[in-house]
């Protein structure tokens, strides 16, 4: 469940798209750019103000076929959020810690190592952050997970206006048991039911889960 | 770096082994039987005279060839310690949290899922516990890293003389410690010159890798 194989992109409506934010989202402090061509991805934030943050996905096929481009984002990004076959494939290096560190060289403030089943991890210059993914006794369907993922994580840094190291670990972890979640039903099913409780819920769970005494 | 596949089996001195524990051995409170036929991991723990804690291990050949005899130990361990791989065959089950959740009930006190590169999942009845290796940014030699890891874990836990959850809890970080110094050079090289001040430290640091604030 933890690979993807692209073996066909089919970009339809987003061929020739060419976004133009309306006005008030030009203000918004937090940008989160999806995984879509890369220069869009600068149209897009070129638009913005000055965002006080910058998410940023991707996938294999920027990678190998608009690298330049990609790269001359990065040291706008703030948080890059990718797999791990696309860490290794953005920088070269097949050990997970050392390709972050490339990742980090290369210009990005951050990088969110998604693992699928197996978790996040996320680099920074000063610290690394491990989290397992929420152990789930059945997954429908994992399609979603990681732009769920992504939308938690900017989402809980947005709802609370800062980016300090406790709340960046706080986002990850919401981020993670959104996910776990999305991927209990097909679509957006279960994320349409989903209450505040039921999520704050899994969050204590999830701190328990992980809890190691010092 | 996480499957093995079983291409031949040479059991050399181990074929006719009969193991006759020395009276002294006999009265160990700490039990573990490490991956062997489980008709010899049985003749051993009948030796002991009422060990306080038994450990186990087994592997993907016992599970297939020798099925019966390993169930018919799982009442008598209270850690089995096995891979993701010989979980789901020991089970039946693909997801590993039914399969953690079948051998509980087949009767071992709580199942350590060693993930290889990802971690361990540590499932009793009324607990899962969730943590990642330690990243490393080279990896010499995985071989003995599960050994190492179940060697660390029963030795901390002989050390401290109780099992409560926090206590099994930091026995599961020391010995993912352990295993992550086991694998910074081949065969025993590592363990051969560590010191116990360089293992708590990093004990320290992978509190600090795994924090989730509350």
């Amino acid at each position: 469940m933890n690979f993807r194989d692209t073996l066909s992109l089919e970009l339809n409506v987003f061929a020739d798209f060419d976004p133009r934010l309306p006005p008030s989202y030009r203000e918004a402090p937090y940008c989160f750019l999806a995984n879509i061509d890369p220069v869009l991805q600068r149209s897009v934030l070129e638009q913005f103000r000055g965002p006080r943050m910058v998410g940023c996905d991707t996938m294999n096929h920027w990678i190998e076929n608009s690298r330049r481009e990609l790269e001359s984002l990065l040291p706008a990004v703030d948080f890059l959020v990718i797999n791990d076959e696309e860490a290794r494939l953005l920088s070269g290096e097949r050990n997970i810690v050392r390709a972050a560190r490339r990742i980090l060289e290369k210009g990005a403030r951050s990088v969110l190592v998604k693992r699928g089943e197996y978790g996040v991890l996320r680099f920074s210059p000063d610290s690394v952050f491990a989290v397992p993914a929420f152990p789930l006794e059945e997954v429908f369907d994992p399609t979603g997970a990681g732009d769920t993922f992504a939308g938690g994580f900017m989402g809980a840094l947005a709802r609370w206006g800062h980016e300090d190291e406790q709340a960046v670990r706080r986002a990850i972890v919401y981020g993670t048991v959104l996910a776990s979640f999305a991927v209990e039903d097909f679509g957006l099913g279960r994320l349409r039911t989903l209450t505040r409780e039921e999520l704050d819920r899994r969050y204590r769970q999830f701190v328990s889960l992980t809890d190691v005494p010092p």
